[in-house]
Protein backbone atom coordinates (compact mmCIF):
# COMPACT_ATOMS: atom_id res chain seq x y z
CA UNK A 1 0.00 0.00 0.00
CA UNK A 2 1.08 3.51 -0.65
CA UNK A 3 2.47 5.55 2.80
CA UNK A 4 2.08 9.38 1.73
CA UNK A 5 2.78 12.13 3.53
CA UNK A 6 0.99 15.07 1.71
CA UNK A 7 2.64 18.44 1.56
CA UNK A 8 0.19 21.56 1.31
CA UNK A 9 2.78 24.38 0.11
CA UNK A 10 6.50 24.34 -0.02
CA UNK A 11 8.79 25.69 3.17
CA UNK A 12 10.87 27.75 0.38
CA UNK A 13 7.23 29.69 0.06
CA UNK A 14 7.90 31.05 3.72
CA UNK A 15 11.19 32.20 2.94
CA UNK A 16 10.20 35.51 1.12
CA UNK A 17 6.95 36.16 2.85
CA UNK A 18 3.91 34.34 0.84
CA UNK A 19 2.09 33.73 4.05
CA UNK A 20 -1.33 33.62 3.08
CA UNK A 21 -3.47 30.68 3.98
CA UNK A 22 -4.11 28.90 0.85
CA UNK A 23 -5.66 25.70 1.98
CA UNK A 24 -8.25 25.32 4.42
CA UNK A 25 -8.11 23.21 7.27
CA UNK A 26 -11.11 21.40 5.93
CA UNK A 27 -9.90 20.53 2.95
CA UNK A 28 -6.35 19.31 4.72
CA UNK A 29 -7.94 16.68 6.76
CA UNK A 30 -9.68 15.16 3.11
CA UNK A 31 -5.48 14.05 3.04
CA UNK A 32 -5.18 12.80 6.44
CA UNK A 33 -5.89 12.66 10.30
CA UNK A 34 -2.37 13.28 11.59
CA UNK A 35 -0.04 16.32 10.65
CA UNK A 36 1.43 19.97 11.81
CA UNK A 37 1.50 23.27 10.08
CA UNK A 38 0.90 26.89 10.71
CA UNK A 39 -1.59 29.38 10.47
CA UNK A 40 -2.02 32.56 7.65
CA UNK A 41 1.06 35.13 8.64
CA UNK A 42 2.70 32.27 10.52
CA UNK A 43 -0.86 32.16 13.23
CA UNK A 44 0.66 29.89 15.69
CA UNK A 45 2.02 26.40 15.70
CA UNK A 46 -0.60 23.55 14.09
CA UNK A 47 -1.09 19.72 15.23
CA UNK A 48 -3.36 17.75 14.03
CA UNK A 49 -4.14 14.20 16.24
CA UNK A 50 -6.85 12.05 15.13
CA UNK A 51 -8.64 14.10 13.06
CA UNK A 52 -8.55 17.14 15.15
CA UNK A 53 -6.26 19.93 14.39
CA UNK A 54 -5.17 22.18 17.31
CA UNK A 55 -3.83 25.27 17.31
CA UNK A 56 -0.74 26.89 19.82
CA UNK A 57 -1.42 30.09 19.30
CA UNK A 58 1.57 33.32 20.11
CA UNK A 59 0.16 33.45 23.76
CA UNK A 60 0.89 29.43 24.05
CA UNK A 61 -3.10 29.14 24.41
CA UNK A 62 -4.53 26.25 22.58
CA UNK A 63 -7.50 25.56 20.84
CA UNK A 64 -9.17 23.50 18.44
CA UNK A 65 -9.50 25.09 14.94
CA UNK A 66 -12.41 25.30 13.06
CA UNK A 67 -12.63 23.85 9.43
CA UNK A 68 -12.20 27.14 7.63
CA UNK A 69 -8.97 28.37 9.00
CA UNK A 70 -6.74 28.59 6.44
CA UNK A 71 -2.74 27.82 6.01
CA UNK A 72 0.24 28.68 4.11
CA UNK A 73 1.95 25.15 5.25
CA UNK A 74 0.90 21.46 6.49
CA UNK A 75 2.14 18.48 6.43
CA UNK A 76 -0.51 14.95 6.82
CA UNK A 77 -1.00 11.93 6.36
CA UNK A 78 -3.09 9.28 7.09
CA UNK A 79 -2.00 7.48 10.47
CA UNK A 80 -0.85 3.81 9.80
CA UNK A 81 1.94 3.67 12.80
CA UNK A 82 3.75 0.75 13.81
CA UNK A 83 4.26 -0.19 17.62
CA UNK A 84 8.70 0.55 18.02
CA UNK A 85 9.78 0.52 21.42
CA UNK A 86 9.95 2.83 24.31
CA UNK A 87 12.51 4.64 25.32
CA UNK A 88 13.73 6.60 28.81
CA UNK A 89 15.46 9.17 30.08
CA UNK A 90 17.14 10.71 27.06
CA UNK A 91 17.46 14.66 25.73
CA UNK A 92 16.32 15.63 22.39
CA UNK A 93 19.57 15.30 20.75
CA UNK A 94 19.65 11.24 22.22
CA UNK A 95 15.79 10.34 21.16
CA UNK A 96 16.50 12.05 17.62
CA UNK A 97 20.14 9.64 17.31
CA UNK A 98 18.08 6.74 18.81
CA UNK A 99 15.01 7.09 16.30
CA UNK A 100 17.44 7.41 13.62
CA UNK A 101 19.35 3.99 14.59
CA UNK A 102 15.69 2.61 14.95
CA UNK A 103 14.17 3.02 11.88
CA UNK A 104 17.15 3.06 9.22
CA UNK A 105 15.58 5.08 6.33
CA UNK A 106 17.88 8.39 6.27
CA UNK A 107 16.54 8.89 2.12
CA UNK A 108 13.33 8.83 2.61
CA UNK A 109 10.57 10.48 4.72
CA UNK A 110 9.27 9.06 8.00
CA UNK A 111 6.75 10.32 11.30
CA UNK A 112 7.46 9.41 14.60
CA UNK A 113 4.90 9.68 17.18
CA UNK A 114 5.87 9.59 20.76
CA UNK A 115 3.02 9.17 23.77
CA UNK A 116 4.32 10.24 26.93
CA UNK A 117 5.69 12.12 29.92
CA UNK A 118 8.37 14.61 29.26
CA UNK A 119 10.78 16.27 32.75
CA UNK A 120 11.35 18.99 30.05
CA UNK A 121 9.92 20.67 27.28
CA UNK A 122 10.77 23.50 25.47
CA UNK A 123 8.31 25.11 22.31
CA UNK A 124 7.69 28.15 20.77
CA UNK A 125 5.47 29.48 19.04
CA UNK A 126 4.71 31.75 16.01
CA UNK A 127 2.78 35.42 16.64
CA UNK A 128 0.59 35.90 13.88
CA UNK A 129 1.48 38.91 11.87
CA UNK A 130 -0.63 40.59 8.65
CA UNK A 131 -0.27 41.57 5.03
CA UNK A 132 2.29 42.93 3.86
CA UNK A 133 4.18 39.76 5.01
CA UNK A 134 8.04 40.53 6.34
CA UNK A 135 10.55 37.51 5.46
CA UNK A 136 10.09 34.13 7.25
CA UNK A 137 13.19 35.16 9.53
CA UNK A 138 11.53 38.23 10.33
CA UNK A 139 8.36 36.99 11.26
CA UNK A 140 9.82 33.95 13.10
CA UNK A 141 11.82 36.87 15.18
CA UNK A 142 7.80 37.50 16.72
CA UNK A 143 7.81 33.90 18.24
CA UNK A 144 7.27 33.35 22.06
CA UNK A 145 8.60 30.54 23.65
CA UNK A 146 7.28 28.28 26.86
CA UNK A 147 8.31 25.65 28.96
CA UNK A 148 7.00 22.95 30.84
CA UNK A 149 8.08 20.72 33.50
CA UNK A 150 6.62 16.90 33.68
CA UNK A 151 4.53 17.16 31.27
CA UNK A 152 2.78 14.50 29.58
CA UNK A 153 1.51 14.71 25.94
CA UNK A 154 2.37 13.51 22.41
CA UNK A 155 5.23 14.58 20.32
CA UNK A 156 4.29 14.26 16.83
CA UNK A 157 7.72 14.38 14.40
CA UNK A 158 8.40 14.23 10.39
CA UNK A 159 11.78 13.54 9.26
CA UNK A 160 13.06 14.57 5.99
CA UNK A 161 16.07 13.77 4.12
CA UNK A 162 18.37 15.91 3.47
CA UNK A 163 17.84 15.63 -0.02
CA UNK A 164 14.85 17.67 0.20
CA UNK A 165 15.87 20.59 2.30
CA UNK A 166 14.33 23.62 1.20
CA UNK A 167 10.81 21.49 0.23
CA UNK A 168 10.99 20.75 3.69
CA UNK A 169 13.54 20.92 7.14
CA UNK A 170 15.87 18.29 6.83
CA UNK A 171 16.21 16.22 9.71
CA UNK A 172 13.14 15.91 12.79
CA UNK A 173 10.33 18.77 12.78
CA UNK A 174 8.40 18.16 15.52
CA UNK A 175 5.40 19.70 17.23
CA UNK A 176 4.01 19.05 21.18
CA UNK A 177 0.54 19.10 22.37
CA UNK A 178 -0.27 18.46 26.29
CA UNK A 179 -2.57 15.54 27.08
CA UNK A 180 -4.52 18.51 29.02
CA UNK A 181 -4.08 21.26 26.67
CA UNK A 182 -2.21 22.71 28.55
CA UNK A 183 0.63 23.70 26.34
CA UNK A 184 2.22 22.96 22.94
CA UNK A 185 3.92 24.41 20.19
CA UNK A 186 6.63 23.82 18.11
CA UNK A 187 9.28 22.04 19.96
CA UNK A 188 13.00 23.23 20.47
CA UNK A 189 13.90 21.14 23.24
CA UNK A 190 12.97 18.53 25.22
CA UNK A 191 14.01 15.38 28.16
CA UNK A 192 11.39 12.99 27.93
CA UNK A 193 11.16 11.05 30.92
CA UNK A 194 9.32 8.14 28.85
CA UNK A 195 7.29 7.27 26.22
CA UNK A 196 6.14 4.83 23.83
CA UNK A 197 7.36 5.46 20.02
CA UNK A 198 5.27 4.88 16.79
CA UNK A 199 6.58 4.88 13.71
CA UNK A 200 5.44 4.98 9.42
CA UNK A 201 7.72 5.09 6.92
CA UNK A 202 6.44 6.70 3.74
CA UNK A 203 7.41 5.98 -0.50
CA UNK A 204 5.59 8.51 -1.16
CA UNK A 205 5.98 12.86 -0.67
CA UNK A 206 3.50 14.76 -2.50
CA UNK A 207 3.32 18.19 -2.52
CA UNK A 208 0.52 20.46 -3.39
CA UNK A 209 1.19 24.16 -4.19
CA UNK A 210 -0.70 27.20 -3.82
CA UNK A 211 -1.12 28.06 -7.93
CA UNK A 212 -4.24 29.63 -7.81
CA UNK A 213 -1.93 32.00 -5.62
CA UNK A 214 -1.04 35.14 -7.46
CA UNK A 215 1.63 36.30 -5.39
CA UNK A 216 3.36 32.56 -4.78
CA UNK A 217 2.84 31.88 -9.03
CA UNK A 218 4.84 35.52 -9.74
CA UNK A 219 7.42 35.59 -7.20
CA UNK A 220 10.86 35.44 -8.32
CA UNK A 221 12.78 32.97 -5.53
CA UNK A 222 16.01 33.65 -7.14
CA UNK A 223 17.06 36.07 -4.57
CA UNK A 224 15.83 34.31 -1.39
CA UNK A 225 18.37 32.58 0.19
CA UNK A 226 15.85 29.25 0.97
CA UNK A 227 18.45 26.73 2.47
CA UNK A 228 19.89 28.91 4.94
CA UNK A 229 16.97 31.03 6.45
CA UNK A 230 15.12 27.79 6.93
CA UNK A 231 17.72 26.08 8.96
CA UNK A 232 17.59 29.72 10.69
CA UNK A 233 14.06 30.09 11.20
CA UNK A 234 12.66 26.26 12.04
CA UNK B 1 -9.58 18.88 -10.15
CA UNK B 2 -5.99 17.87 -8.75
CA UNK B 3 -3.73 17.70 -11.89
CA UNK B 4 -0.71 15.35 -10.68
CA UNK B 5 2.85 15.26 -12.33
CA UNK B 6 3.70 11.72 -10.83
CA UNK B 7 7.44 11.36 -10.35
CA UNK B 8 8.92 7.47 -9.43
CA UNK B 9 12.47 8.23 -8.16
CA UNK B 10 14.34 11.73 -7.57
CA UNK B 11 16.94 12.86 -10.01
CA UNK B 12 19.66 13.17 -7.46
CA UNK B 13 19.69 9.29 -6.69
CA UNK B 14 20.97 8.61 -10.42
CA UNK B 15 23.97 10.96 -9.47
CA UNK B 16 25.82 8.61 -7.83
CA UNK B 17 24.57 5.88 -9.54
CA UNK B 18 21.88 4.53 -8.25
CA UNK B 19 20.66 3.21 -11.45
CA UNK B 20 18.47 0.08 -10.51
CA UNK B 21 15.09 -0.68 -12.25
CA UNK B 22 12.92 0.34 -9.06
CA UNK B 23 9.51 0.64 -11.20
CA UNK B 24 7.54 -1.56 -13.90
CA UNK B 25 6.50 0.60 -16.58
CA UNK B 26 3.23 -1.68 -15.67
CA UNK B 27 3.42 -0.31 -12.69
CA UNK B 28 4.20 3.20 -14.18
CA UNK B 29 1.32 3.26 -16.15
CA UNK B 30 -1.04 3.24 -13.97
CA UNK B 31 0.04 6.76 -12.70
CA UNK B 32 -0.80 8.23 -16.18
CA UNK B 33 -0.77 7.60 -19.99
CA UNK B 34 2.37 10.74 -20.59
CA UNK B 35 5.69 10.92 -19.69
CA UNK B 36 9.65 10.66 -20.22
CA UNK B 37 11.89 8.09 -18.27
CA UNK B 38 15.10 5.93 -18.43
CA UNK B 39 15.79 2.36 -18.15
CA UNK B 40 17.65 0.45 -15.63
CA UNK B 41 21.34 1.35 -16.13
CA UNK B 42 20.23 4.51 -18.12
CA UNK B 43 19.19 1.93 -20.84
CA UNK B 44 18.17 4.50 -22.94
CA UNK B 45 15.36 7.26 -23.05
CA UNK B 46 11.91 6.72 -22.94
CA UNK B 47 8.74 8.71 -23.89
CA UNK B 48 5.59 7.63 -22.90
CA UNK B 49 2.41 8.58 -25.62
CA UNK B 50 -1.33 7.96 -25.37
CA UNK B 51 -0.09 4.87 -22.79
CA UNK B 52 2.20 3.50 -24.77
CA UNK B 53 5.55 3.33 -23.55
CA UNK B 54 8.87 3.74 -26.49
CA UNK B 55 12.37 3.71 -25.86
CA UNK B 56 14.93 5.16 -27.79
CA UNK B 57 18.37 3.10 -27.20
CA UNK B 58 21.89 3.97 -26.78
CA UNK B 59 22.25 2.87 -31.15
CA UNK B 60 19.01 5.01 -31.71
CA UNK B 61 16.41 2.22 -32.49
CA UNK B 62 12.99 2.75 -31.15
CA UNK B 63 10.89 0.22 -29.56
CA UNK B 64 7.95 -0.50 -27.62
CA UNK B 65 8.73 -1.47 -24.08
CA UNK B 66 7.23 -4.76 -22.02
CA UNK B 67 4.92 -4.12 -19.24
CA UNK B 68 8.23 -5.59 -17.26
CA UNK B 69 10.68 -3.31 -18.43
CA UNK B 70 12.05 -1.16 -15.12
CA UNK B 71 13.12 2.39 -14.26
CA UNK B 72 15.18 4.55 -12.13
CA UNK B 73 13.59 7.40 -12.91
CA UNK B 74 10.22 8.75 -14.23
CA UNK B 75 8.12 11.12 -14.95
CA UNK B 76 4.30 10.28 -15.79
CA UNK B 77 0.59 12.28 -15.57
CA UNK B 78 -2.54 11.68 -17.11
CA UNK B 79 -3.27 14.06 -19.79
CA UNK B 80 -5.69 16.50 -20.15
CA UNK B 81 -3.67 18.99 -22.10
CA UNK B 82 -4.98 22.99 -23.44
CA UNK B 83 -4.87 23.91 -26.96
CA UNK B 84 -2.51 26.62 -26.21
CA UNK B 85 -1.04 28.47 -29.57
CA UNK B 86 0.73 27.20 -32.84
CA UNK B 87 4.43 28.15 -32.95
CA UNK B 88 7.05 28.28 -35.62
CA UNK B 89 10.12 29.36 -37.24
CA UNK B 90 11.61 29.06 -33.44
CA UNK B 91 14.68 27.54 -32.07
CA UNK B 92 14.73 25.54 -29.08
CA UNK B 93 15.94 28.51 -26.73
CA UNK B 94 13.22 31.03 -28.24
CA UNK B 95 10.86 28.23 -27.90
CA UNK B 96 10.97 27.92 -24.33
CA UNK B 97 11.77 31.53 -23.70
CA UNK B 98 8.09 32.00 -25.57
CA UNK B 99 6.63 28.94 -23.67
CA UNK B 100 7.47 30.74 -20.64
CA UNK B 101 5.72 34.14 -21.08
CA UNK B 102 2.65 31.76 -22.39
CA UNK B 103 2.26 29.81 -19.34
CA UNK B 104 3.34 32.72 -16.75
CA UNK B 105 3.83 29.57 -14.16
CA UNK B 106 7.28 29.75 -13.08
CA UNK B 107 6.52 28.14 -9.80
CA UNK B 108 5.30 24.78 -10.61
CA UNK B 109 5.34 22.33 -12.67
CA UNK B 110 3.90 21.87 -16.14
CA UNK B 111 4.05 19.85 -19.37
CA UNK B 112 4.20 20.76 -22.73
CA UNK B 113 3.37 19.11 -25.50
CA UNK B 114 3.95 20.47 -29.22
CA UNK B 115 2.86 17.91 -32.19
CA UNK B 116 4.52 19.49 -35.12
CA UNK B 117 7.43 19.67 -38.03
CA UNK B 118 10.96 20.29 -37.10
CA UNK B 119 13.34 22.07 -39.48
CA UNK B 120 16.23 20.05 -37.08
CA UNK B 121 16.19 17.92 -33.97
CA UNK B 122 19.27 17.24 -32.09
CA UNK B 123 18.67 14.63 -29.43
CA UNK B 124 20.77 12.02 -27.42
CA UNK B 125 20.35 8.57 -25.55
CA UNK B 126 21.81 6.79 -22.52
CA UNK B 127 23.44 3.52 -23.81
CA UNK B 128 22.61 1.03 -21.37
CA UNK B 129 25.50 0.31 -18.33
CA UNK B 130 25.62 -2.89 -15.59
CA UNK B 131 26.51 -3.37 -12.81
CA UNK B 132 28.57 -2.06 -10.49
CA UNK B 133 27.11 1.08 -11.77
CA UNK B 134 29.37 4.23 -12.33
CA UNK B 135 28.26 7.77 -11.93
CA UNK B 136 25.52 10.05 -13.22
CA UNK B 137 28.31 11.69 -15.31
CA UNK B 138 30.40 8.47 -16.43
CA UNK B 139 27.66 6.84 -17.36
CA UNK B 140 26.16 9.55 -19.49
CA UNK B 141 29.70 10.37 -21.30
CA UNK B 142 28.89 7.19 -22.94
CA UNK B 143 25.63 8.74 -24.55
CA UNK B 144 25.22 8.39 -28.38
CA UNK B 145 23.43 11.77 -30.28
CA UNK B 146 21.59 11.95 -33.14
CA UNK B 147 20.21 14.29 -35.92
CA UNK B 148 17.25 14.06 -38.09
CA UNK B 149 16.54 17.60 -40.78
CA UNK B 150 12.45 17.70 -41.62
CA UNK B 151 11.24 15.66 -39.29
CA UNK B 152 7.68 15.56 -37.63
CA UNK B 153 6.85 14.14 -34.53
CA UNK B 154 5.90 14.87 -30.66
CA UNK B 155 7.77 16.59 -28.04
CA UNK B 156 7.31 16.04 -24.68
CA UNK B 157 8.36 18.32 -22.55
CA UNK B 158 8.33 18.97 -18.32
CA UNK B 159 9.16 22.37 -16.78
CA UNK B 160 10.56 22.27 -13.18
CA UNK B 161 10.89 25.29 -11.09
CA UNK B 162 14.49 26.24 -9.88
CA UNK B 163 12.86 25.28 -6.22
CA UNK B 164 12.96 21.70 -7.13
CA UNK B 165 16.71 21.16 -8.89
CA UNK B 166 18.02 18.20 -7.31
CA UNK B 167 14.27 16.39 -7.52
CA UNK B 168 13.51 17.22 -11.44
CA UNK B 169 16.22 19.28 -13.53
CA UNK B 170 15.14 22.60 -13.32
CA UNK B 171 13.48 24.06 -16.65
CA UNK B 172 12.59 22.14 -19.62
CA UNK B 173 13.59 18.19 -19.81
CA UNK B 174 12.01 17.32 -23.44
CA UNK B 175 11.76 13.68 -24.75
CA UNK B 176 11.31 13.44 -28.36
CA UNK B 177 9.49 10.75 -31.17
CA UNK B 178 9.17 10.62 -34.59
CA UNK B 179 5.49 10.19 -36.21
CA UNK B 180 7.75 7.29 -37.94
CA UNK B 181 9.57 6.12 -34.95
CA UNK B 182 12.90 6.80 -36.94
CA UNK B 183 14.33 8.39 -33.84
CA UNK B 184 13.70 10.09 -31.16
CA UNK B 185 15.78 10.72 -27.41
CA UNK B 186 16.80 13.14 -25.35
CA UNK B 187 16.58 16.96 -26.56
CA UNK B 188 19.57 18.64 -27.12
CA UNK B 189 18.38 21.44 -29.65
CA UNK B 190 16.05 21.88 -32.48
CA UNK B 191 14.73 24.22 -34.41
CA UNK B 192 10.71 24.81 -34.85
CA UNK B 193 9.17 24.71 -38.23
CA UNK B 194 5.50 24.46 -36.98
CA UNK B 195 3.55 22.97 -34.07
CA UNK B 196 0.63 22.97 -32.08
CA UNK B 197 1.81 23.71 -28.27
CA UNK B 198 -0.50 22.17 -25.43
CA UNK B 199 -0.01 22.88 -22.08
CA UNK B 200 -1.12 21.38 -18.88
CA UNK B 201 -0.17 22.76 -15.47
CA UNK B 202 0.13 20.94 -12.24
CA UNK B 203 -0.86 21.65 -8.97
CA UNK B 204 0.67 18.51 -7.26
CA UNK B 205 4.09 16.90 -7.03
CA UNK B 206 3.78 13.62 -6.56
CA UNK B 207 7.33 12.12 -5.77
CA UNK B 208 7.70 8.38 -5.45
CA UNK B 209 11.18 7.12 -3.61
CA UNK B 210 12.02 2.98 -4.29
CA UNK B 211 12.02 2.38 -0.05
CA UNK B 212 12.56 -1.37 -0.67
CA UNK B 213 16.17 -0.76 -2.73
CA UNK B 214 18.64 -1.44 -0.48
CA UNK B 215 21.12 0.67 -1.83
CA UNK B 216 19.21 3.89 -2.41
CA UNK B 217 18.03 3.98 1.08
CA UNK B 218 21.27 3.47 2.83
CA UNK B 219 23.55 5.56 0.52
CA UNK B 220 25.13 8.69 1.97
CA UNK B 221 24.27 11.39 -0.06
CA UNK B 222 26.48 13.95 1.71
CA UNK B 223 29.39 13.98 -0.85
CA UNK B 224 27.54 13.75 -4.07
CA UNK B 225 27.45 17.23 -6.05
CA UNK B 226 23.65 16.43 -7.03
CA UNK B 227 22.70 20.50 -8.01
CA UNK B 228 25.70 20.51 -10.17
CA UNK B 229 26.26 17.02 -11.61
CA UNK B 230 22.40 17.12 -12.80
CA UNK B 231 23.13 20.18 -14.83
CA UNK B 232 26.31 18.76 -15.87
CA UNK B 233 24.32 15.59 -17.22
CA UNK B 234 21.29 16.68 -18.22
Amino acid sequence: MKQVLFQHGTLALLVPGLLAGTMSIGELLQHGDTGIGTGAGLDGELIILEGNAYQINGQGQVRQVPADFTVPFADVHQAAYQDVTTLAQLSQTQTYQRLEQLVKAPNTFYSVKINGSFQMMHTRAAVKSTPPYKTLVATAQQQQEFTAHNVTGTLLSYYSPQLFHGAAVAGFHSHFLAADHSMGGHVLDFVLTKGQVQVQVFDTFEQHLPIADHDFMQHDFSHDNIGADITTAE
